[in-house]
């Protein structure tokens, strides 16, 4: 027999999901073949997450009531987005556990208390000062010299909540452009690429490194991913320790990325990290189609409390993000040799919406 | 821009399903990410495909109103069984195209009808007698040899509505075994081994054959399937001709399977055809994780009027179900490195009842 914890969901339970984006829906594809339920919760009455799960609420992140009742009509919930409001969570506590936890959400809701965590256990990060006034930005300049970058501490997204500042001259404008809230300055890094590592992890401490992705962004928005990443393989190695380092340090449970910057090359090359994600990832989109088992499946899995897969890659792939109206160009996709389509089902395109993906697969170089 | 037919569903289209069981689950499952909407149509309140599905409709196969309703809902109906009763498309016809097609339908829900279709496009098949009364079956043993097979014409299933017929004298208590309805009696083929043959075909007679799969029943049920099979490499051109004869005879559009009786080894192998399932097959599950393509993806872009996926084999694999009580090692499964599980779920265990299957993947040895 296997060693399951007397806490892991049996077949026919049912994971409760706070979001009903695409995040939402491609986790409730990944129950499905594990015999699991989705109840998803979601304010928007046309989430496309809902039509591939068992139950739907429709209600606010606030509303009491309909969140007991979701939370005792589950075994277990788990979020699409990070920032979900810490009194939803308090309203759920009392009735379902919450997977991943109150740490992994805490820490990456806020830019510097993410920063502070990362200082703590030893990853790299950008030099940055904390920010609740111009002043704040003038004097900040000294530790991230110019031009730096204004971010807000909370709920930035896509580059939203976000601004250059080219020197002290221009801190005004720029709290101002933020909004004049809490935020942080930060050194603007001359990295080489991006990447990500995303990781699963299990209740029992058991973590699953998926390759490293290579990112390429289009107007702050994930545009590719591509794996493997143009990285030497000590970085490979150091981005999948700084995962794993991540998520346990967390206490996580679930699927974490953590983004990383990639400075110089060779001998010199770098990671500075740049943010924490904790749940599934855009960047680890290509895993449905190159793996063993996605990043859907291990977080599935994970907040089941059931063993994850050893995600061996079976292929290069590149994962393309079909954003607004890219995702016209479909007769042509579900044509393309070797290209998997994946569909979010949302009804009206918009420029920057996040529509869909293409994972295009080959077999491995290396 | 790619050739799509006028008639193709766009994303965001419905796919409407006759049967709620594990195929219309899984196609349910493949169409998710495809960006299509499922409608289940079903009598049981309970169906595990309502849980993966947009909509689902509770009704019996010959509730006029709630038909109408249903076809009225979707661009498309599609089945998971074959034995869809005749009035039930009537019902339909008018409202939404029907993929596959009548006439797949006709010809498989009769196994006289099927042995002549057989016949006709040059495929073998084992001798055979038709039977309406006792009489037919003493006469049909000239035909047979003996022992033979007494199987009702309609409605039969995991060895459901079969008999063995030893001589002339058993032909009364064999024609009271399966209730005295219409008959064929069929000679008992020695076969080395069962395999089977996987075909999807889209409307434009686009038609990918995948691997063909080896069989292995218990109790008339099947327990294992695995590619690659243990026949020759021209048996194996063999089978796959005559998939695509088949669904190009019955101008299927959809996955269609064909079991097939391997008989003889070596230069002596032939294939004898058994049974035609116009559907999705139970001994095509390996493709999910085998392939670029599951059967279930393909059926579901066939039904759409999408290009199909050439459906290259990745892996080794060996499919099993998992009946009644066997689905209690889930635990194990889900540890077990290699395996993917596929959970159906269905709330009762009963013996007999096919609860989930596992796919174990392996490289390629050949």
């Amino acid at each position: 027999m296997s060693d399951l914890s007397p806490a892991a969901l049996s077949p026919g339970g049912t994971i409760g999901i706070l979001g009903g984006g695409q995040l939402g829906r491609m986790i409730a594809l990944a129950a499905g073949p594990l015999g699991l339920d989705c109840h998803v919760f979601c304010p928007d009455p046309d989430s496309p997450a809902f039509r591939v799960a068992a139950r739907h609420t429709v209600a606010e992140y606030t509303d009491t009531e309909a969140l007991k009742a979701f939370a005792e009509s589950v075994d277990v919930v788990t979020y699409e987005f990070e920032n979900v409001p810490a009194e939803t969570l308090e309203l759920i506590a009392p009735h379902a556990p919450i997977r991943p936890g109150a740490k992994s959400l805490a820490v990456s809701q806020d830019r510097l208390s993410e920063r502070r965590f990362l200082a703590e256990i030893g990853v790299p990060t950008a030099a940055h000062a904390r920010v609740d006034g111009e002043d704040d930005i003038v004097a900040g300049l000294e530790t991230t010299g110019a031009p730096a970058i204004l971010k807000t501490r909370r709920f930035g997204y896509d580059g939203k909540g976000q601004t250059t500042v080219r020197d002290a001259s221009d801190a005004e404008r720029a709290f101002a452009a933020i909004g004049g809230q809490p935020a942080i300055l930060e050194e603007r890094i001359d990295f080489r690429i991006e990447c990500s590592v995303v990781v699963a992890r299990s209740e029992d401490g058991q973590a699953v490194v998926y390759d490293i992705a290579e990112n390429r962004h289009e107007n702050h928005i994930l545009k590719i991913s591509r794996v493997p990443a143009d990285i030497e393989p000590r970085t490979a190695q150091e981005a999948a320790e700084i995962g794993i380092k991540t998520a346990d340090a967390l206490g996580h449970v679930g699927v974490v990325a953590v983004e990383l910057f990639v400075v110089g090359s060779g001998d010199d090359e770098r990671l500075i990290a740049n943010e924490i994600a904790p749940r599934v990832h855009n960047s680890g989109h290509w895993t449905q189609d190159g793996t063993a088992a996605s990043q859907f499946e291990n977080h599935v899995r994970a907040v089941a409390g059931w063993p994850l897969v050893a995600p061996h890659r079976h292929f290069d792939v590149e994962m393309e993000n079909l954003i607004g109206h890219d995702v016209d160009r479909w007769p042509d996709l579900v044509a393309e040799a070797g290209a998997h389509l994946h569909l979010y089902g949302k009804r009206d395109v918009r420029p920057g919406r996040k529509m869909g993906h293409v994972n295009r697969v080959r077999p491995r170089e290396r």
